[in-house]
């Protein structure tokens, strides 16, 4: 999926046009048996969903471990529990869409499938008062994944390019500047340990003019709309402009950007679901080894316990 | 089940050795059909987590209504969507319990039900540097979660009346001043319109002895695992008496105390799923009005959108 999905490289603008949203990259044949391919993938997701919560599970362990030194025991070979290697990683995904473009969503059943726990999850609206008063990426900085974490942002800084830009929020030479700042602050990320996955959900603009008219039309979902919605609406083609540059200059190997065709929520949720599993899966993650003396802790716990040689690490609890 | 569940009052400490840790209280008949209550119990918190999920939609629907100020228009009666009432609300879950009681657990598969959009999940360890030099509710007034929002507290400020007094960590005279202070505190959370339910899952200590026995065998488990709950095990009759004291102390109608009975993972989190949506039902949400002239919207919408009617609002998207 990160190879079908990938936008092409070369720092130009992104040709967003040749994307069909309706179209269903790598979405094997066999889904179409039966003739109904939606709840195909829908059980698809929760079966990935099953396995990216055990691959998050794995990050958190082993950022747990690593953050809890003491005596430091290998586990027994039979044991087959893999060592933690190097530092606590960190997995961001960036979420990005249109309005109507499926970003909640997305999270609600991609997220949603892994461990609270473990999730940071972040929203980004308009910048508040305080915000304004730093450059655009101190707020991001501050909703950064701790490690361990697998991060999610609905929205991101590159709103600091889309939307900033559009509505001339910022002087053209500010915004054009943030693309190489963007570039920068995200090579800082991975090199700091962080796996960056940038996805723009990708819709028509006949399927967004459907899911207005739903939420124009079912009163629980009132609450999903505002009139401004209408005229980003209205700006459609500057948006896409602004996203076709953004994804062209911010697309590195270190942290690219994925275009997911959205237009029909169930493969929209599967591809991110998939795009995820191979991004850990890249991860060769496992669980950490024992930082403790399994055996005699075994021993401790058959003779009931508590002996209080394990004192030292009360306060760690 | 809150009837059931909730501990008895009177402010004495309360009597935990009169709870089963293995009963099933509130359960019905129904699920014995078939000998097999787990796999029962498991459809009916999914069941119960789709319901949760949709009323932490509209908590979180109603709060953001509520700070987007715009011309407000009545929804059409046909329309069947209730007008928010009041101020929106917060709903805070605070999980306590011994080591392996099953507080991860229960956030995984209830929590885990919910959206994490509207999840607002802090988990305590023991205080850092920082957290230290402020008092003790510093940090947790910190974690509170904003309006709209469902919070879990992963332990808690409970724990400032536990460990600290079991391992006393502070003085006598400041851990019993405690339980007031929390009154106070939890006193001025609810009259600020945030809903407390408080659960301590209770196990026994042989379930414990279990769990931990495969935390120490399963090499999946060994994260999960540390020595010094083996101390903490060999307190465990001190644990009880401050658990029976903290329960008793600071149960109070408006933030009560919960005791679930939880040896058996498939009714602790049956219960817990129970006693949220009951939580959920007291507090009478409803899909909050429009904030717009939606047949207005419809017509703007019909005619291509976008003419720059709803442009005041753009910046705050």
């Amino acid at each position: 999926m990160r190879e079908l999905l990938r936008v092409p490289g070369g720092g130009g603008p992104v040709d967003l046009g040749a994307v069909d949203p309706r179209a269903t990259p790598g979405l094997p044949a066999v889904a179409g048996r039966g003739g109904d391919r939606k709840p195909w993938a829908r059980r698809q997701v929760e079966l990935v969903g099953a396995g990216l919560a055990r691959q998050q599970e794995m990050l958190f362990a082993t950022a747990r471990a690593a953050g809890e030194p003491g005596p430091s025991v290998s586990a027994p070979a039979r044991d087959g529990a893999r060592l933690g290697r190097g530092r606590p990683g960190r997995l961001l995904l960036v979420l990005q869409a249109m309005d109507c473009g499926g970003k909640d969503g997305t999270v609600k059943r991609v997220a949603g499938a892994m461990n609270p726990l473990g999730l940071h999850l972040r929203s980004f609206g308009p910048p508040t008062r305080q915000e304004l008063r730093h450059d655009f990426l101190w707020r991001v900085r501050r909703a950064l994944p701790p490690p361990g974490y697998v991060g999610v942002f609905n929205r991101s800084h590159y709103e600091d390019v889309l939307v900033a830009r559009v509505d001339a929020l910022v002087p053209e030479q500010t915004w054009r500047a943030r693309y190489d700042q963007i570039n920068a602050f995200e090579r800082e990320l991975t090199d700091g340990g962080v796996t960056v996955v940038k996805v723009m959900l990708h819709i028509s603009p006949d399927e967004q003019a459907r899911r207005l008219a739903q939420r124009l039309t079912d009163p629980t979902k009132y609450w999903k709309y505002q009139p401004s919605d209408l005229d980003s609406r209205a700006r459609w083609d500057d948006y896409q402009a602004a996203y076709a540059e953004a994804l062209g200059r911010c697309d590195t190997d270190a942290a690219p950007w994925f275009v997911v065709p959205a237009d029909r929520k169930w493969y929209r949720d599967w591809a991110v679901a998939h795009l995820l599993r191979e991004t850990f899966e890249g991860l060769d993650l496992g669980y950490p080894a024992a930082g403790f003396d399994v055996e005699r802790e075994r021993q401790r716990l058959a003779s009931g316990g508590g002996d209080g040689r394990g004192e030292q690490q009360m306060n760690e609890r």
